[in-house]
């Protein structure tokens, strides 16, 4: 059961609902969503998904390995039929990899605390043959909607990026979003971006990446939960803010946001690219496309996030 | 070299080039397709990834692990931190899988004839440590434009699928363009319905499906070229028919749009609910989007494309 | 719990034993087992671990990937170091495989019945982060021992492989033994030949090597017992017949055998040519020496079984 | 071809051999060999295979993975069948791992220089499919032998394990032999100590750990030649001493010892409790095994190797 106390979406739609906050995204948001598009213009969220990236402490970096290369076929290798001449040849490739090794969205079956997740859901649900409730494969028609970047980092902090441990505050929320001019509207996906990402790259020791990083702090729950936000996704590994406000506490939020609210999240997102697109044009609202992979039972998934200007 | 007599499109962009005719989706054919949205319906393309799917003899079959699951933790793994109370705790999960396992995108360094791939590039240049030129993530932010679905069955079968070893014709592609009432413009994503992907679902015995199928024979690659087309997709594992119309070839076609055109495809996308959704509405064109993984080196990706009515 | 009435080992060599039947190979049975090598003859009884091996139909085929190759670098890729010329060239691999994919081992956290595995521990203990107690690592240090090879076709049928779903009984294994005038010690690792392996490399379609099997029956597990054999090895894929004795059962000398006895098993082990060398010299005892990779918290384990005649 | 002034046995065994060295076991070192086991004590340098581990710079590290768990089955999964009651339940596991992840053996299809491997296989047979000649599976025979132990710290360095950079000589391998009272025979597989490994799990930043080695210098190849060391196996990641001797060399040895000789390798050995075994019995020879995984076309294995006193 989950605490009466708290902001919670449980049964708000229906005891067997497994997509959450999804359940904001309406055909009537999505057609509102297609008119942002003015200048055609495509910007992808995706850091390169490739070994020596941000993966976290817990994982093991992807990698990615050549089943058959044109190197191969140089050295010998014969190509495919008698036509054309030399016959076809192809490369191929494999991955192993976590889900949530790049840019990647935390599904409803990722985290909760207690004995049930999102809904009441069982975590027995969740085993080694995968999320039988609550798989990211529930989501695979879903993230299309009208996107909304929150860039913090010129309005909370002279254009440097958020420090680690920084909380973000619904007010830093509003701020921003009162002076660029765009308000939240019910089943929007809120970017919100801290400059943090960048710095993995510029660091010679990577370790330090992991001792900290700005994000979401305690108030942005109701704030989030109030402007029925679809999904919310960050240029951070966990979007919310580490070392934890509450002393003790561990990445609470993924509680409150995922278990309680079933509100989904996007980790690694880099906005650079997409903060410079709208201070360009002064327009932070945009048509905003996400797909998950498909992947049956999957409590993660890496993902290429297009913002349409 | 390439045979000048063949259709390509070297150096039409330029001897760098390195995407081929996604090169032909521009801002305005974006914009223009984004208007195309009326009913705020997304409709994925994708089929689930998941064991025993319609994986290509030639590889092994996607698995998907978990490394924590809510089983471990009802079997006494303690959650992480003191607050809330018994911690936060996490799924998480792996896969190791042929980036080409499922629905999936053939880049421009999957396929080639010689010993050059699209626009020149020497075969050397794929090897074990990847793509090096070519790779799939010079394509991540594209792939988004007008999509058109050609429904073939109800027009060249009765609505019967097609059968294995029927070779799609250009004027098939007109007849059905034509009875759709849609026009293929310059930047069309086009998605090319047989019907045969449903049949591996139907089968008992899996094998029976890569004994043949419908698909592109050769007159389509001059329709493809003459339309300029950015990509083409379909709902069967090759695109092209087989067994190839042509005795003694092995998949030509992947060399004649890979290799000369620089036009990369989609396989195994599931068209079935979108072939329902343009019936019922009569409009066969809408906005596209079909993200590719940002892979660095990687010659193919798995995706999860979603049109948008 | 362990019933009373099943023969088993719980608490014969202590309440935290983890590694069974192995108790039984001693330094006497060892320094006696390495006295039988007369001819200095090695012989494998490892199959090939490669794709298209005789995979468990619940387990997916081993996948070997070079990430470095003699092709990479006749492509190009430079060696490493100015000495010698060219500098030094490495290739490199990895594999993704179940741990049981070819000839294998199964430990004590492979199988068992009811919430309680091998002396007493609780299921629970095998987690998403492996086998907390009686992983295989537990085992590293042993499996040197007598060998004897029992090799029934020749006694039992003719020298025709034995019949799927043929049960072997004890008295089967008491007439070979005699036959080959050899007897079974305390600390002996038994190889029992059927000659079923031989015919999933002649099969056409391999799914046939799945309907059944010859192996041990109900009447073996007395006799293992009774005779003290430290491990059991055979050219099948899972030991016992199958389909099983019992209606309804499956697999139940799994229970018996690694549960109640604390008896791991050898699976896929090719005896032939161990079969070959020991009726020409008429010995079918010799020093058996089989490690298991010391994979942390692991409940199986591939090998390569040496026989030391 | 190789420089006739440089050692090498090219053609000494035919110019079809894939074996090299371990042509040096015979049957008559293998039976003398077996003679050496006295007190029936069994001695694993097999390091644990688990993240976390000393895995060179160049991988990643292995990843073990349980598709089912105990805890699943405590969540609620059935067992299967329904004898005994409940059905029988299986934890099975996977790994992703480099073969070389841990304790592991280089082949002879590993390491060469120019574009020739040993015994003039031309470097275009180790390909995306693995190596064609020379691969670790030819091997699977062998490495039944007389091992034998240089433990150097005791005598070089005043039992301290050695530094970092410190080139071991043919005259330190003399020493010690003569301080062990052990004479190096053809057929051998000598093991080397040098301390350096368990220095690894004393760091706190692993990373130091890759600075540098103690190892074989150049005036041990002569000396390996001229006893017929059949292999040699040392407790460093990589055999001979970082950084090289040779200003601008990198691994020259991998060169001289697997491309010239054919003399494969085993790395990551743990030698310690060897080492103490030896230090007290005063013997310092012993039967050795050490299989290598029947892997088809690699270069590489991991490997448990047990030493029999």
């Amino acid at each position: 059961m989950t605490d009466a106390s708290r902001l919670h979406n449980w049964g708000r739609w229906g005891s067997d609902d497994e997509i959450g906050t999804a359940n904001y995204l309406t055909p009537e948001t999505i057609v509102a969503a297609a008119k942002l598009v003015r200048r055609g213009l495509v910007i992808s969220c995706a850091i390169p998904l490739e070994e020596g990236g941000p993966v976290y402490p817990t994982r093991i970096q992807p990698k990615h390995v050549m089943t058959s290369t044109g190197a191969d076929f140089a050295a010998g290798k014969p190509g495919s039929g008698r036509v054309p001449e030399g016959g076809i040849k192809f490369a191929d490739d494999y991955i192993f990899a976590a889900l949530q090794c790049s840019t990647q969205w935390d599904g409803l079956a990722h985290a909760w605390y207690g004995s049930q997740l999102y809904n009441g859901v069982a975590e027995t649900e969740i085993r080694g043959t995968g999320a039988h409730r609550l798989g990211i494969e529930k989501l695979h028609r879903h993230f299309v909607g009208r996107g909304v970047l929150l860039d913090l980092p010129p309005v909370i902090n002279q254009g440097a990026r958020l420090a680690p441990g920084y909380p973000i505050t619904a007010d830093d929320l509003d701020r921003v979003a009162a002076s660029e001019g765009v308000a939240i509207e019910s089943g929007d996906i809120v970017l919100v971006r801290t400059g943090h990402l960048a710095w993995f790259y510029e660091l010679k020791d990577k370790r330090e990446f992991w001792q900290g990083a700005p994000g979401l702090g305690r108030t942005t729950v109701e704030w989030l939960h109030r402007h029925e936000v679809a999904a919310v996704a960050m240029d951070t590994a966990a979007i919310e803010v580490q070392p934890c406000e509450t002393p003790g506490a561990t990445l609470p939020l993924h509680g409150a946001l995922i278990r309680d609210l079933g509100l989904t999240l996007g980790e690694l997102f880099t906005l650079d690219a997409l903060a410079d697109a709208c201070r360009e044009d002064g327009r932070y609202e945009f048509l905003f496309v996400e797909p998950l992979l498909r992947i049956t039972g999957a409590v993660g998934s890496p993902l290429n996030p297009l913002a349409i200007k």
